[in-house]
């Protein structure tokens, strides 16, 4: 494990409200571009139309696609936006909740929102980068990087 | 999207603890009102003795209530505390995990609490407020409103 | 329920970054022991190669142990560490999800992670402790303790 203090000091937090046809991981990069955030992370709820998410097949080492092509509540999405190669990159895992009540979860991938999606990211004064790990074949968080 | 800075500066942070026989939604929206809370966002785990989950039925424009009448691990409750008509307005969805390890989903609309509920609530020096959407037919955050 | 305030001014936040084969429960505690951090909220997302989650038998009032002997991703990692009998605590619960989207939950027993735990802890200057529930047999937080 490595650690690294990332704030003591005031944060920001924003809230951030997707609406219907708004794509989750486009507006999130975009925003975080725009507001040069290197080092933040988000709950979120909601409900998509339709998403698709990811399991890391670990042999393959590469994400197996699931489509959820149909209206789901949004029950938990957790996750982090970091630096990757300098641009601002989210990774972000989804829980959703089907009309019965089950569920399905995953890597988000892609997500359109419908009717809305409120986020509440927190923002913290420092940076945290990714660099690619040979082992796993991903950008995983380097916090002395 | 729609965004908006809600906190630069200190915030408040609760612990809340429910306990058996509580009511989350009413002991939520009871202390958001006496502590006069606009803009706060939590997170929760422990166990419920039964719930009532929603699934938000885009044709109907309505909740389906999903009962889930057994003992369950609360496995996250994400949520919002807002204004709507000037009033403190919960929105959570929540996982819950069954004997077997399988889960439910949906969005909260009561739970009753055995034995605890941990809930960490945060709340920003600012006011969120939601407005009704004629096209889904729900109260929607405004984040300019 | 009972309530406290356990934080108005500025908290620190850390990030920790687990790595393939590291053990979350014993990391993070060891984590909070040599922090000193007795009032902690955490959330992560990331994978495990295998972990075992529990459900709280109420009529046994212990846990069953449910095994997940694959390798998953972590939607959602929610909890606390708090103080039990003077010693960091974590409790957390744990939403994860298989090859074909399907999921599974519970509270977190004992985790291995592949190839990575994304784990942002924010820890507040309070304490807040455990104390045994002779009802439930469990140590519950005691806001007052």
């Amino acid at each position: 494990m490595r650690t690294r203090l990332i704030n003591e000091g005031p944060e920001r937090t924003f809230a951030l409200i997707l609406d219907s046809g708004d794509e989750v991981v486009s507006a999130l990069e975009d925003f975080a571009a725009h507001q040069q955030l290197e080092a933040s992370r988000l709950t979120a709820i909601g409900a998509f139309m339709r998403c698709t998410l990811g399991y890391f097949d670990w042999e393959k080492k590469d994400y197996l696609r699931i489509p959820v092509d149909e209206q789901v509540e949004v029950l938990s999405l957790v996750g982090d936006i970091t630096l990757d190669e300098g641009k601002p990159k989210l990774h972000a895992h989804v829980v959703v909740g089907r009309r019965d009540g089950s569920t399905r979860g995953g890597h988000l991938l892609e997500a359109h929102v419908r009717p809305t999606l409120e986020v509440l990211l927190t923002d913290s004064p420092a940076h945290l980068a990714r660099a690619f790990d040979p082992e796993s074949g991903l950008a995983l968080i380097r916090p002395g990087a």
